[in-house]
């Protein structure tokens, strides 16, 4: 594996090029990315070694795409069209299932594998990549099947070296349990601080007593609206459904309120309490 | 300052009675709680030197009421009537209206100074309580003009002591403020928590696909019912204000999903992304 393509040098391309070139010290990482400036910024950080076009895929061994899911969607047949028989792509998308459809029938299906890597943080660009991101997280794949086998063994090792925890899911699965532990936590925490910062516009400095339960609770609203609208389209339905399922406990929990039944809110809290040992396998 | 009594030895009430024990090595502290087996735990614990009642009260040179909001405004008015004209009492609850009421005609309403530490973390009991929980904090004072100036003087060296900054602010205010910035945060977080589980209920396994960000967004929902509850009655009317504004903007964000509307999607998301520079100040 001696050419490695990093299609995206954010956070997520940015971190798997830095735990990849560890173990694989002779790759040789390109990067590829609409931005030039992005690009400059991956070398002087030394996440990737050289700078390529996807021209350059001819020579792939291996090609990993992370990018927003709308520009996956669009690029990854033409990205199986240019690269050799025998490299491997993969993406590491937050959907599954459009991204799957966008190749199904390509002459070179047998060359992607589709992946979601479960890491991250709030922040985006290389500047955010780091090392060690992936170690002891999960990473789904999904339709492994239709993986030509020796590519299936070549990404379990990678990707298993890197210290991830795989586990193969169909791509409509995917989607649906991703919009309830992602996505839908996304939209909690993007419109958590939006309702508090309206507020803060007429009633000033009520950030002044903001502390770091609110910080947590409302972090991933730092996440970057160019990666998440295409994310949010591509898995309308669930997400719908999701929200609508939280709207309507929200609206419980406030009729509850005003109706004083606050043996209902006690007891509403106390059957989510075990979250606790829920969230004791998650860091 | 000889006689320390901490009414409650959890998260909050444990926490300070390290930090103050660390500025005043001198000082006893006396734990009071409804719970022999909680004295235990904080005396083994070392948070306090000795156990104690309501009744010992009349040795107090200073009482810390750290419980339920509900059980302060029962309690807060014998605990004046027991202490001696030169003790000064502060309580540390989530809500001030109530609290502040519930003594407002009591003839030594000048030794109370009512407070809000902004601090903790979703755990309670003994075993929660750390040390330096409050340095770099908020404390949020309130009726300053009440108590009497002696002891306003001591309160502030005390809780600056231990690394607080204060900020005044009338019931009121406080009360409806601190709905948006902790209180909607924590019933987010317990619905979001329902929302997830209620689904894992049907569909086995999603939580090993759960991520950071959804440990953060949910963490919340680890706090417990029995201090909740009470907050939640307490401040109902204002808390039930930002569930409705909370929904309103989920409801919308719904609607734009429903139609299509991507545009406005990423607008609400990058309208938002400035909490990056607003929780810069928080820890």
């Amino acid at each position: 594996m001696k050419n490695i393509y990093a299609i995206g040098v954010g956070l997520i391309g940015g971190s798997l090029a830095i735990d990849i070139k560890k173990n694989n010290p002779d790759a040789i990482i390109h990067g590829i990315s609409r931005k030039d400036a992005t690009l400059e910024q991956a070398l002087s950080l030394n996440l990737i070694d050289k700078k390529a076009t996807l021209d350059d895929l001819v020579n792939a061994d291996l090609v990993i795409v992370s990018i927003p899911v709308d520009a996956t969607v669009k690029l990854l047949p033409t990205i199986l069209d240019k690269i050799p028989d025998t490299a491997l792509v993969v993406d590491a998308g937050s959907t599954k299932v459009d991204i799957c459809k966008a190749v199904e029938n390509h002459p070179k299906r047998r060359n992607f594998l589709a992946m979601h890597p479960i890491a991250g943080t709030e922040h985006s660009g290389p500047t955010a990549a780091i090392a060690g991101l992936f170690n002891g997280k999960t990473n789904i794949v999904c339709e492994i099947e239709k993986t030509t086998f020796k590519l299936q063994e070549k990404a379990l090792k990678l990707f298993g070296d890197i210290g991830m925890r795989m586990r193969y899911m169909n791509p409509a699965d995917h989607d649906k349990h991703i919009a309830y532990v992602s996505h839908l936590s996304h939209i909690s925490a993007f419109m958590l601080g939006k309702t508090v910062i309206d507020k803060e516009r007429n009633e000033r400095d009520i950030f002044d007593m903001a502390g770091s339960g609110f910080a947590s609770t409302v972090r991933l609203a730092k996440s970057s609206p160019e990666m998440w609208t295409p994310i949010f389209k591509q898995n309308k339905s669930n997400v719908v459904e999701t929200l609508e399922e939280y709207i309507t406990n929200l609206t419980r929990f406030k009729e509850f309120l005003k109706d004083d039944n606050f043996e209902a809110i006690y007891t509403e809290m106390k059957s989510t309490n075990h979250i606790k040992d829920i969230l004791n396998g998650i860091n």
